[in-house]
């Protein structure tokens, strides 16, 4: 099976140009100019952008939350058809070791319920929770065998997620031996539990007490360390959902410096701010996410990062939970409101909007943060995340022109398994309009032709250290 | 009894005069130019310096150390005779409340280990090991009744003194409702603790390794991390023996910023560097001390912050034990050597020596930074601290030419309860001639007359944020 | 002639206690408690505060502006007056060297303006305009013979004041190399001319147009280039009136690596913003001004810069004219409009306002950047700028409770010889009740009762670099 | 003509593949694996490299220095070979405007020197030396109808090459409003002057003296003046060999808040120090260059400068001349020594040794700072500066394993027309093994066989800023 792709302008991280795409099977095999080729499918991409697929580095598709026994309302199969739609073609989501457990186990059950699912190529971070000396061997195996070379931590949520200083410094000694790297939640977690703690017991229940109860400089703190302790461990770093000015001032030090210090921020911190959290009822309860959404102002300064190269990448943290039924779990206590939004199927149209339309950042940054940089970051490059000859054929056909406005009731902008769009009414130019993965058309004129299970596995290689 | 000292040079933290102070009883009741009174005792302190006594707001006298039942070699004694000698006229030192007891048990045990026994005048700072919610309002009668006002904290030392992140926010927030500070020994104990695990396992036990398995990297951290809390527990916070440029650079930005953060050095971290540690022999455990001697050039960098305000105390985390038969215990393991050593006499010496007669800072900043920046900060201002009618006569004529070899050979230099000098062989001009505690005339041309018993307890009141 | 001022709380740049203060002739010579002498007069001061008398280093009595022959409104008679009447003991005014003159002449022409006028004492800072090597030696006299070691320089006004950057390193090294220090009007005025010739061919003729072509970078470019050259010619610098958050950060930046750079802010640019420029007709005339009036976000940053220390002084720029007459020169063409606001009367009432009542800074704090801090970098100390024996008497009674609103036409508020006042509908509490200069009682009960010519020219000594 | 290169490793500035290179005269039409075409000339790039042609942005070629009537070694025939040899096929030298006269003149000239004679490509820069207002609309047909869209500028050299504040302002406005770039060579001549006037009234006439009159933060100045005019006129800027860790500092401050702001280093600057200037007799004379080489430490913050992106290129300021009969002019007299050095053939050798072989940066990351940045910042992408379908086959096959010493006397790395080579000893790996130029193959086996009027002129685009 053979594809040509015509006439599209190619953009990568680095090159635009005109060009013919010849892929054979499921790889990119020839570009060139009027190639000569024939191939069993052409499509006409003039006028279009090609680009490669956009590269989720943060998504928790079919993820159990808390104590209630519910779980993330996108699954694999609805997360990746809703992620390809959106002209995603790879996501890494996370494996959680349950504590006291192997992370194998937690591996094993994370394959589970990803096989056969799968609309698109995928990965695991491992969640590492509990990590003593002992166990530290298994990180071993998970890099040279099972293709996970990067691990995540939570210096928030104790008790759940949450590893002390220690389990971290071990696991970053290990992984920067590996040559892998560290990606954190980093929030001061212990801090905050008192604040939440001393607003509970004040009768603070409502919604916007979540986002009240988790101030920046806390995030800010935990960077610092973050980096700190990865300096000092020998190991590379990487923040994940960096929403705050304060936090990202820190990893500009860092990299001022020259420290292996990366950084990820989402969609949500760059469109939406904390005024959510103020709406009518338990409106707000449908932003309630960590890091909180923040004050106006950290846009730009989030923007600004995106452009000059200090953050790196973007992912969405796509952990959707029902408004009705999920949500209201916390009607009266918002810290039993499940944690999380919708945002894998929007990511790349708000960041070509934010970033493209309104002249923000190049059309090259724009494939570098939502593509290039994780590839490069998770062990990906360069079968993924750029338009080469011998990449995987994960391309998308991008109209720079189509217009939409995000709502849960657009067609055109939400397939994702949950009843709001926390994008609701912003409107967009630019969407992804034929997706290609391994050769593979699964999106066509916007409607998915794809099926579950088509998606594989991806054992990653070690970081690129850009 | 009256007391009037004739044509001194008076030097405050801003003034700088030459007049006749005329004390009666404890208390300076004038100063002026060739006053008319007479007094019992006329002391001529033409060609001297009058300062205000100085303070070392760190010492730690009698203290147990580890399980082997030894204790610091200086008790309140001995350690405050050496005091008065260098020409310190107020200490500080810790009560200790054991994990799981009450602060007031500590503060009893510390009561009875000083009262009867001191040379000059003394406070405590409170070691807040174990604060859970219940324990808080101790510090409230800790602060209104008992004159403790402020509350030190370990970062460093886990399953000893380390407090961790919650129990640092907690107290910091009480601290800060009460008007109180925070004090930190700032070093990432956890994350050191990893380094140490490994550096012994893998069979290195000398001395030098105390000082390569704290990075200054992790006291850089930790400082940061304390600022942070600090700021949004709402408490101002005091870093201790700061020793390095990375730790300082925390507390410059965090004052660049306008936050309450403050910070003290030493005059080990000013005058030695890491190439004791590779002494000969067991030498460099003279130098075990945390935080550990770091590379040469830190030093000016700790000077500037000096001179520019950034560091606004000295102390001298005076902890000395005997070389032989304490720190030996040591010998083949240098996680048990005790750690500490001496300083509390030759504090004032080193300072005038570095820091004026070396041009570094002013006079007026040298008595800024051995006194009154301490009273001001721990709230023993104006009592203490200044030379101005209606203080407390704590005040040192000082000979700015007398020049002395600090050794423990030196009777001139070295009547602390301990076998070495860590200032063995350095040169210093500027010695204290008469000292005067509390309008006793205590120290007279260097030899010490007072007695043991002289020195008050000071309850101390709400730090004035400098 | 004595004096003797009862039960004040005495208030220094560190102390700060109740005491009695007898004064001979025109010193302080003895400060006590209850006092047992007796003097010509006697004040009682209970529940007042006694403070050195404000220094402002920044006047312009009786300056020639412009080609137009018009000159500021106040001369030295009431300038100095009003000053007195704000609780100011000290000014220090500007002899300004004509191009291709000798600075002895703009000396002697200073002199004959001040001579006989002045109500308090006053000294004068050199502006150098022109400073061809051969005529460096002059430095040398006014520095050792004519009191004068500070020199004044611009990098603003183009063809008037401005020296290029080869007088200014020439004119550094000199005052280097004798222990002065050199101040700057730091404003890239070359940058500026260029946007302000565009500005006036493009027809924008409004007072707007003065603020809108004097951007804040162009300051902070100044202030910036100002430090370099004073480090690398050996020069301390100060920079005069600096107005803005990105000024202030050259000299945060400079301090933190220890530079001998010090900064004087003015009440104009923490009290008002450049909304005033929008104010309808021709009334934002009243705030033309160099640097101009900033964003209101500014003001918090300056008042973080005061109390830090990294702001050492605050001096008014005090160059008045009259609105009707003067200022309407510039009617139709901004460019005509003299620069300058009256301030010298209300300096230490909006400070003890801003800083004091409204929680910003110390009371020693306010007295520093009022006074001591001016007095050291200025070689008065310290016979100015402290309450000592030995010093001036020159001293406040401050009455810390007595308000009042600021008008031209508040007669406690306004005897500055201008019609308006730029600080107009301002209520501050705490006025200058008493004010002594040299033992004189020059203000009574806020009412002058002084005599022209009882000030004196003081001869400055080198700086004293604080 | 066609030329089909075999198996090379393609390296762009991100991606990294084996393919086969299909070139239809001067242009790259086809990329892929196992190309089924033939072609004129095959060449097996197996074992290989192949790296877009290296830019030197930054030569002097033919430059009359001083008013001896001497001029630059190198013409633009030897000079252009040499580059070739080396692995660069595009340079841009500068044109430099005559004070008074129209640049077109100075285009003119420069065109004159060139045409016919470059082995490779070239554009210029156009010097501005002088800019008044009437001459500005020379900028635009420059920028729209020449190809020239970058205008260098002096802040150097007073009275021969430097602009004053308000030509730069003007020029960079003009700039700015084109979508043109200033560069910029950032030294305070104004005062470097004064110092040097000092020293050489001292009899300091040693080449040494030429880098003790030249303190590098007197370069930092210069930086952030460029910056800040650039920012408040509008223009982006761009540092030409930027030589310390104080500029940089500069650079990187102005783009962590997201300024346009771009800096060149230099071989030199990377390789060489300032202990070259104590070299015995008149050695020090062959590193006479501006900026001056800096001491040692200075290296490893460059590198890391172009490691993380806040240096964007390497230029080498090529600019030799001989070192008997040229350099001996200012024998004893430091100010009539020529200025420059040899490096146009080093550069890629010595940034692949000290950047991708002793692992400094990545491949990529060579590939950006030696081709690619320079193409985007000049106006030349995608036409050079990286391997794509469209672009120009400039192309270097390029051997990693091959070492070679650096030598004036090694035939393999020095055909520079000059007496010395500056980095004599040094022994780089990776050298230029067949390069080739608009599909031209001019250097075969390390050998040119290009012929001179090959290259053509360059007319630019407007900058992309990265």
């Amino acid at each position: 099976m053979s594809l040509l792709i015509r006439n599209g302008r190619i953009v990568s991280a680095v090159d635009d140009y005109v060009a013919d795409i010849y892929i054979a099977a499921d790889t990119i095999t020839i570009i060139g100019t009027e190639l000569p080729m024939e191939a069993d499918r052409e499509i006409d991409a003039g006028g279009r952008l090609v680009i490669p697929g956009g590269i989720d580095p943060h998504t928790h598709f079919d993820l159990p939350f808390g104590k209630e026994g519910i779980v993330s309302a996108d699954d694999f199969e609805s997360g990746t058809r809703a992620a390809a739609l959106g002209g995603t073609t790879t996501v890494i989501d996370f494996a959680t070791q349950a504590i006291g457990s192997s992370t194998f186990e937690a591996l094993e059950i994370w394959h589970r319920k990803a096989e056969g699912k799968c609309a698109i190529d995928y990965g695991f971070h491992m969640i590492v929770t509990d990590m003593p000396a002992a166990r530290l061997e298994e990180l071993d195996r998970l890099f040279h065998k099972e293709g996970i070379t990067s691990f995540k931590m939570f210096m928030a949520y104790p008790g759940v997620l949450y590893s002390d200083d220690g389990a971290i410094f071990r696991t970053m000694r290990r992984a920067g031996e590996l040559g892998g790297i560290v990606t954190m939640h980093a929030e001061n977690g212990i801090a905050i539990d008192e604040i939440v703690k001393r607003a509970v017991a004040e009768g603070k229940r409502a919604p916007a007490w979540h986002a009240r109860t988790r101030p920046a400089i806390l995030e800010a703190e935990a960077v610092h360390r973050t980096i700190a302790l990865g300096e000092s461990a020998g190991s590379p770093v990487y923040i994940v959902h960096l929403s705050c000015a304060e936090a990202l001032e820190e990893v500009v030090r860092a990299r001022d410096r020259g420290a292996h210090a990366y950084a990820e921020t989402c969609p949500q911190y760059l469109f939406l701010d904390d005024s959510r959290y103020d709406l009518p009822g338990f409106e707000g309860a449908k932003y309630v996410m960590t890091p909180v959404l923040r004050p106006k102002w950290h846009q730009e300064q989030l923007w600004r990062g995106l452009r000059m190269g200090d953050l790196q990448t973007t992912g969405t943290d796509h952990c959707p939970f029902f408004f009705e039924g999920q949500k209201t779990i916390g009607k009266d206590d918002f810290t039993r409101i499940p944690n999380g939004a919708p945002g894998v199927e929007n990511r790349m149209s708000l960041l070509y909007q934010g970033g493209v339309v309104e002249g923000r950042i190049s059309l090259n940054r724009f494939v570098e943060i939502t593509s290039t940089a994780a590839a490069k970051l998770f062990g990906l490059f360069p079968r993924k995340g750029t338009i080469a000859v011998g990449s995987d054929a994960d391309l998308v056909i991008w109209d720079p022109q189509r217009t939409e406005t995000i709502s849960v009731d657009n067609p055109a902008t939400h397939h994702m398994n949950v009843d709001y769009n926390a994008y609701e009414g912003i409107t967009v130019q630019g969407m992804a309009e034929t997706v290609i993965s391994r050769g593979q058309v699964i999106v066509e004129q916007g409607r998915y032709c794809g099926r579950a299970g088509q998606g594989e596995y991806l054992k990653r290689a070690a970081p690129e250290l850009i």
